[in-house]
């Protein structure tokens, strides 16, 4: 059994992270930390788990998560990398749901984020957790960056259009839709149900952290500098990423044949049939990517759409796919449910 | 392993069936029919099975049913009936999740369900399928009556009450909510949702279907006939049922201490805490019944609160339940998925 | 003209008294006040107000409140009770939406809403702004507790029933259900879409502060007290109120009569055809009372189903019908709009 | 008063018009035509408008249309192109609310909406009624052809940069999204509450009937063809048309200006100030188009934000605007509804 701790185990990703290990048939969850809940039962303050989980969250100072084989931290930004480095030193491997180590160029992430980073040294370490593009490296990773639930959705669906080099890279839109749980459990009014529900909206259009993360994973592939313009929006609600995604083709080939064979190996990236849509239900609670590509009326601009739950496969699915590859388990173990539809 | 066929796999309780019954450990499911999708992949209906199922609807006169251990019929009212005998004589064991043979009296199910019942000799025979009631006898059936969604969280919500003989059953309340897929998957006005989100409405207060079904469970229990006023309402969301229950006491006892008494071995239902209040998302998705027992203000008038998944606990799941105890397999195999929350 | 003043307009009764009263041809708003946003355009707040009011949030130490006709009180618990005197004082007619002169027993207020009154003095002047029943009052009234939105729903729809005493007061039900605007525009988890969305509960069963407003408004009509059993429910959408009552008849009559025959002179009560049930989207937007009567399997329970805008008829349109009645206007002026519907 | 008919009163936008011509001060509604609902009540139907209309649904043969000033088309596609010539002939204006006069390329109207053209004669004389494009000519047309919703949001988004010739107007991107009303008050499935809620998908990437109608209003204003990309998408809630619009500077301006410069004698039009993001609510109900142009990163790509109510200025305000003009009112008389919010 892989002996597991959570820290900040009472946002949406940390409870999501519960729903899914409670059942994982290879984990013994040892401690879920939170500062504010500490002493509470967990299955008091999600009842979902009622009967599932017999823990009461603990304070840090108390959690030994040194003991851990696995530490996953469901924290807000800038957590993370105050406290990985000293347990990667007692031989504890860290996938951080948050986005510490996700960026490279450290000027950019603390543009992005508002603060001085605090552990630049574990930087170039961290491999970024998408298992589509990064699986070997993951295998021998001690620190993972979990990637972020846009950069998911949008990286899944450009990939195959960048690696086979058909597309101008200087004006990529990413056109992305979430539900309300993107913004996390926090008490703020404008995702209130009687501001947010019935209603749509985009925000975010000067500039959004999730920018940098996808330009410097689409360059990766792309080995150059790409150009994106990144607008994402507001869906009233509670779950999914829809994102649609535009590109100019320069070079004609068999769009569907292309997704089909880069995904052909994956469990978690579903390619859709030919003229067919996603839908973000179509994925509730799962793992899985959906994808579909279009080029409608014959024109020369590409359109790919690209859903996924953002908490599953853009959070806490995906953090579990990694932890899976990092030990060495079948990669599906504990992930494989069936979306809940309708 | 048990060799499954479903009657009927195009509604909800069809879809609810298969997410559950394609990662059941000792199922296989052999056909799945529908007069109108025959011949249609069931994952190109139903993308959320894409990946998990590789089987097509087939029409009802090609489906070999007969070959099978067990047949679910997710039909409309009125189909079971015509089909179950001739299943029964093959050694085929029945579960229907419809209301054919829910009613014990005849004519009140012909009065209710306006059309002349197919099959009377068989409602004798019928187990109705609420184990929390009925286990042992559900264990030898051959034919499950499954019950309705509102009467089982309506029942299961006063069965402890009843049984203890502390109310009056003469004026019992259940103003009971329930979740639009309770509606089905039939293209109507009413339940667009333009319609029927953004609001909230009561419907059928004269009468409705499964007023018959409450009252002669609950008077099962009580050994008298009682009366119930039941008016069920419409909420805007998919899944879930909330009963709210109101009884005079005519004595006073522990009504926290009775509740945790009555359902101590019950794996589905679930007591909270005193002075909580159950919400369906507690249980969504999962086949538990959340009950919650008030006495507000020291009156004489009890509440009760109680939340299940209409498609689950209301429908699928308890079905799978019933299959569970007919084959003598732990009654939580399959059916054991944490609520989704958020 | 009369010149209007609104104290803490950042609400939303606040804002939807703004809706209501740009457009009304016999009001002019003088000053909106708001401490947290002093010096910002209410428009830039609340866009739905670009093009229809051009006034910036003022201190509430610069609005000078006491140089307008009629004050309205859109505040938080507590506050009008500090400044209603002085206002009456200069000449300003004050309509509290708040609950601080509801309850005319000033121990019971004080329980319910945890501290000491801060001007019982005025609390016998104060006339319970429920113009069906109170209007011959409201005329000449210099400062009206305008009723709460469940009070509202319940009171319109148990009154003729009382007046006619032909129900058993003494186990009166009001289960009743609202849209999450019913918990103000507050920054709170669980009235987040991602909470408060496709869920549904119960809550407040031990107590609710509307509990002593409405059984002294019941016991008023009854002239004698009643008892009475409310559970409120949160339901995910944003606005109405859905109060499902139940009483026990002592006395037949013809109840569709008996409720035509009380509200045919209510501009704003309307009684449903016998067998229909109301919905709250089709009183959205309106200061409309929908009501629909039943009696069930013509057993002895008589239920009443009561719908409102809980922003409306249950605060901001209640208020302003007041004031149309305060000052010699007709009832219906500047509040009269058709639902919004779909 | 205008003697106003309307043909086919029982979709969303036939009741849409009736909730606004309503209280219209100069309007006569002296028929509302329906097949299927001659003889009901309208509303019995739609009992937002119990109080304030007194009319039954008139089978259309004894309408009397021609008798009326003015006709509405609320219907299906193919209807108005049967019976327009004859009520211009009797000197009745037409207003089509539907597409049937839309496209000026017989052939491509043919193609897209499946059936041949019954009245081509009239295409050249109709009038496109968008009046921030084509306010002269409505004042004299005699047909109108009621803007489709999605072109409305999207047209007048793009329109100052075309106007301008700034853009690149052979990459044109429209990534729009729509509440569920747009599809119609049609028993279907997949617009049921329980499929469509708490979900996010595209649809008709491969081709929709509005995109030729976009393509030809873009196409004037630029006096030369331009190419788009139009995807549009379904939002879970009622109302509301969100269009994100893309397209490559060619020439930078001051956009701000631009846009405020354009818009600013159009009443129903609203440049936010720059930074802003409009939101589908804060037009709820309303005639408003609210625009918001952004230009992310410095980059090239001008990102362009409209949203609309899609039944009413996409239908129904539209439609009485353009009966304001032509009948020489004041264009907002009766459509100056302040937006419901929350």
């Amino acid at each position: 059994m892989i002996n597991v701790g959570i820290v900040g185990g009472t946002g949406y990703t940390g409870v999501e992270l519960l729903r899914l290990l409670v059942l994982h048939p290879r984990v013994k969850i040892k401690a879920i930390t939170s500062r504010s809940e500490a002493g509470i039962n967990v299955a008091d303050l999600f009842t979902n788990l009622r009967g599932h989980i017999d823990l009461k969250f603990s304070d840090p100072a108390d959690a030994k998560l040194n003991k851990c084989d696995l530490v996953f931290f469901a924290t807000p930004n800038g957590i993370a990398m105050q406290q990985a480095e000293s347990l990667l030193q007692a031989g504890v491997k860290v996938i951080d749901l948050a986005a510490d180590f996700r960026i490279k160029n450290i000027a950019e992430w603390e543009k992005w984020y508002g603060m001085q980073h605090a552990c630049p040294t574990l930087i170039t370490e961290a491999v970024y957790g998408l298992p589509e593009i990064n699986r070997e490296l993951v295998k021998n990773a001690r620190l993972i960056a979990n990637p972020g639930c846009y950069p998911t959705a949008v990286q899944l669906g450009f990939l195959p259009l960048i690696e086979a080099g058909i597309i101008d890279v200087n004006h990529l839109i990413a056109d992305v839709k979430s539900g309300v749980s993107g913004a996390g459990r926090k008490a703020e009014i404008h995702t209130l149900l009687a501001e947010a529900s019935d209603n749509f909206k985009a925000y975010g259009v000067p500039g959004h952290r999730h920018l940098p993360e996808i330009k410097q994973g689409l360059s990766n592939i792309a080995q150059k500098p790409v150009n994106l313009t990144f607008v994402p929006h507001l869906v009233p609600m509670i779950r999914g990423i829809h994102a649609t995604l535009y590109a100019k083709l320069i070079q004609q080939v068999d769009l569907q044949a292309l997704y089909e064979k880069r995904y052909q190996n994956e469990a978690f990236v579903d390619v859709l049939p030919a003229g067919k849509h996603p839908e973000t239900r179509s994925v509730r609670g799962s793992n899985i990517c959906r994808i579909a590509v279009h080029q409608p009326q014959n024109s020369d601009t590409v359109v790919v759409l690209s859903v996924t739950d953002n908490l599953v496969k853009g959070a806490a699915g995906q953090a579990i796919q990694n932890m899976n590859i990092m030990f060495d388990l079948p990669e599906t173990l504990g992930i494989n449910q069936v979306p809940l539809l309708p």
